[in-house]
């Protein structure tokens, strides 16, 4: 049997799989039953793994019969606080709680593809590490703690891919370099001098100054960054809950800054600052922050990228594979990327329905996991011949 | 007995009534005990009055033996939503509930000045209506309906004066003109198209969209409005309350404009608007509003009011008539204004410790009582002997 | 002869008078000729007088038979920088200079007023102070001078006029308290740094950062001055002459601040330095300031006023004493009012079309002059015997 | 010889050519001389031209023996209205007009390249057009006239470069796709309603509508262009030269918008002008406006630009071959690439001290044309047998 075959024959277990984890999804760092359930399939298979790993994160491995590079395949394991609306068997049970980015498929196909490279083992160059990390979709997430407790030692190159509802099945979206924003956000408190709507002399108004920063802060993209570069700066909330005859005492702001390098990073950031304290000096107001630096931006090197993309396009699976355009989300791959040279990839899964991630009619189309494990398992395998 | 004497003789039943209204106060629109209690007042008096005078209100009236001019003397009676934080032991005994501006001491004051006049009938001149209003500090209050239900029907003229703790006993304050301010309202609510805070060109923010428009009507004032004109708009609420990573759909604004005569409140509301669909045009966004036209402007009339400072600086509990600066708050006493020639004065009544108006600790000197009751029983009966 | 009649008397001097310095304008400290005219005039009339009073100042003095106060009465008599377009007998004979705020007018009263003064010695008490002004039309005036060149020294009392071609003949303007603004200005030059338009973020763009100025600037009236008080802050210049594809390196922006009282003109000019300089931090950009603190308010003693109110309504010429709105316009007649009471007031002048101060086509009915003459006569001598 | 020892061979002829052109130089649209000294060099040469194309281009053609591709290679030769103050002996003699941005050195080049390939024309295929063209600094370019004019007519590809201070010598910049930028620009002359500076109320502040008018356009590239995208906003210009307390009447702005695609350019556009209005309606202003639509981008073709590249690595001059970061420059170039396909590149030349396009002391290290010579000799050659 060829990796095409081999993955057929598994589907509907990859796909029993992943809707049992869509049906009992977990919230980030609350991921110990999902965890269990990880650790019992590989247990099952007497694939040797560590459970734990960096908190809820479980790495197993398999040793081919011949030495080589050591592989790294990463899928992650949350869900989010989503109230599924799908009318489907595999509907969520766990009220408010929703795999609606498609990690229990990542971990679906990412199980079904151990389980393949373990009944190939005899065959095998190389050393293959399945790294399943929890709390992808909440800082400080679970890739940071996975690799300081060791997750990446001895490993050579990382893949992970991220199956998607905006391309259609077949399609696998390649992109060297920056790939997907650094994330970081702010929670700040303006402290104004509160009172009377009548005597605004007497006051500082909390609502006008910050009214004044956000206006202020739309200079860090048009005038601050290079418009070759890409930065972003959103305010999305605004709160200052008074009557109308009031002049707020407070007003709080959250918002989120992305950027793809830390050069572009840092100057956002400087600058935030800097119309922030100059914003509150024109208005004699104080301030407190919390200033969260989230992930860094997902930059995939060059060279492991275009082995996936050469890799994709003999396959049977894809139909394509495409440059993408890189994406102002975050992910936590990023941490790997620091580590070891790798790439992460998108994998088509359009379920039929236009429908963004993170939204309570996610799905995906599930024969979007027998691509990425296609893709997955060539990798794996053809980089301990590859020489970059 | 003089008219100062006689107030003596009552002061300890006038503060005996302020005290029992103190304890038991009641919303906005919903004085019924407060209500009974004034027409029970009345009744055992037997002064006739007509109930549920446009709501709440009461109206009684005393006839002079001889006939003359109809004085109209006004107290309103609500109370405000506000937790008495005192340690007196008048304290409120209504949870949540406060006589926090001095209505009570209004009704008190008015209920003895109506005791008083009763026992001099035989000796006066004209008609004297007592007006006890309801509902003063809620939009749309209850003068208004007061005046559609025939309170000022055949009055001549009308007085009325507010406690104030800023002042010290002794003090009167007046002002010929514009005294108080014409209160509009607004809530607008901005309907932007939301979106992830990591697309903005698929959005339209609506907390840019709000920012923009707090900034833009500040030239409201600065700039459309003479600077020998007052006018002041205030935007206390600011509300969108969105995580960080999200842009904003909708952002709901609440605020107040103020202003002092009509050509200004026109101009000001016109503008406002001018602004407002400019902004959303801007921001290719729209928006609704529930824009509320309050109260209209205290406008005192010149020769009513000279009078009252003529006569405040005669009387025994007087120290000082003085002129008053114009506040920017507002007062349904400007309707009677509208229909009749009158003045509103302020009576001091600092408590012995700074406390502003609608304030938990908020309290008055009762002696403030004496000094009101003393002009509007000498401004009462005086009036018929004068000519303006 | 009474007063009414000796002006009648000398009507035809006093416009001869009038049309000659309306002829031979001259601007600003350089007003030689028009002070050797003044200084012959009283030389006729073998008036005592002293020249050069802190620069082309001339004081004239009369001393009356009988011991008593001293009055002293004031005349402006510069002109400005602006063509006469009118097609008059008197037109200006210098090119680009015209008395186009009256004055001529001023002079030509003020000299008829000393002349019937000194006609009248012999049944005059007290001493009489002809104070002809030079330069009040441009910072620092010839007031603050002439003041410290001792032209007030003995001086019981001021008065001063001003024509108006607002109002009719026969109008007199009077207003206790605040009537004309002190006016300080401002140039700022922005260093931001220069570039081209399309690398906006090797830049500190000069346009960006003073229109973020400018709007800032708009939360002094708005927000941080009483609405109850007057202020105004306008910029009139704003230049960044660049092309449309360069970045500025510097804008220059010009601008006005005007209030009525010190504590409000402290407070914007606080105010105003705290947003420059807070506007600059946010934009990590310098500049460089001129700030020209200009006259201050003309604040008219109440009890002068109300004099000057009271002999105007007795008068033959005065149809109508009325309460003038303030003026957000300056006069550096200020300066004696803060050294001496008095009262500066309007006397109406409209030359039977409309047309404002210091417009091309500005001129007076002469018998404006007339109404003025009998104010400041009878207010001068009536002054001995009042009792304020 | 082959081709690097012909250029060699003519190296000082070239650089005599490019300092004579660089002694007189010629404003855009006024380029007469140097076209006739451009046709002088064909005609000496017997190589046939055509003078006059589109204004004062010239296009000159050499058939090679063997039928085969059109191959056209573009100059450009007009010059800056910018002083020379370099000291050299090749220094521009005429006052205020200077070659500061290397189109002498691009004549220089393609006169040389032509020399040589009429000197191979025997052994050649196909056929090599030589478009020289007139005002490529100044909108609305010699590109489009030239166009029109025929200089394309039977043209397969075209190739062109530009020598550059940026890059050292040896250096050759490529990019596929958008290179550089779509240049409009604007002149706005905002309507207001001018007075004086204490009577905003009677105006409308041209000065601050257009300060509002630049904050509002902030949001263009911040808010309303994906992050991805590039575009930049810039305005250069503002006047309003008034006093300091006058209000403005008018202000002008001028500014530049630049971007990748027509996609973002018409996005950019209609919100442009959505802003505009939006801000005009605020402020009840009215505008008018020059929009002038400049060159489009640079879009180089894939494989023409790959073509360049692997040619470039193969040469003997070249050092290396660099992907370029785009520019939000513009050139007309872009006209031709959106009839036929073909690339532009860059080809260094460091003078050897750091100097800016477009500024005084601009120089070339002139064996930049060297480089750029050989590049296009070989592309053009080798093109014939290339099969994209």
């Amino acid at each position: 049997m060829n990796i095409a075959e081999r993955i057929n024959a598994y589907y509907e277990d990859m796909v029993a799989i992943r809707r049992h984890l869509h049906m009992h999804p977990e919230l980030s760092f609350q991921e110990t039953k999902t965890a269990q359930y990880i650790q019992q399939f590989y247990a099952s298979l007497t694939i040797p793994f560590r459970a734990n790993v960096g908190g809820n994160g479980v790495v197993a491995t398999i040793q081919g019969k011949y030495p080589g590079k050591t592989v790294a395949l990463r899928a992650d394991f949350d869900a989010l606080p989503i109230q599924d609306e799908k009318d489907v068997v595999y509907k969520s049970t766990v009220d408010g709680v929703m795999h609606a980015c498609g990690h229990d498929g990542h971990t679906a196909t990412l199980l079904t593809v151990a389980r393949i490279l373990h009944e190939m083992r005899d065959e095998l160059t190389g050393t293959y590490v399945f790294i399943h990390q929890h709390a992808e979709e909440l800082d400080p997430g679970g890739a940071k703690a996975m690799i300081e407790d060791g997750c990446l030692d001895g490993v050579d190159v990382i893949f992970g891919t991220h199956l998607s509802s905006n391309f259609e099945v077949g399609k696998v979206g390649y992109r060297p370099g920056p790939m997907m924003a650094a994330c970081d956000s702010f929670d700040i408190i303006i402290q104004g001098h509160g009172g009377h709507g009548a005597h605004p002399d007497q006051t500082k108004d909390a609502v006008v100054i910050g009214a004044q920063l956000v206006m202020n802060l739309q200079q860090l993209v048009s005038r601050r960054i290079s418009p070759i570069d890409s930065a972003v700066l959103s305010i999305g909330g605004f709160v200052a809950d008074n009557a109308s005859n009031v002049i707020a005492d407070t007003a709080k702001l959250s918002g989120t800054i992305r950027t793809f390098t830390e050069e572009v990073r840092d100057k956002m950031t400087t600058e935030f600052y800097r119309v922030l304290d100059g914003t509150m000096a024109t208005a004699d107001a104080q301030y407190t922050i919390d200033f969260i630096k989230g992930y860094p931006a997902v930059v995939n090197h060059e060279a492991e990228t275009l082995f996936i993309r050469d890799i994709a396009q003999t396959l049977d699976f894809v139909d394509e594979a495409f440059v993408m355009t890189p994406t102002m989300g975050g992910e936590d791959f990023a941490y790997y990327l620091q580590h070891v040279p790798g790439t992460f990839f998108y994998t088509g899964a359009h379920p039929g329905y236009d429908v963004p991630h993170h939204h309570p009619m996610f799905d995906i189309d599930e024969r979007g996991m027998q691509v990425a494990a296609e893709v997955l398992l060539n990798a794996a395998i053809r980089y301990q011949q590859h020489t970059l």
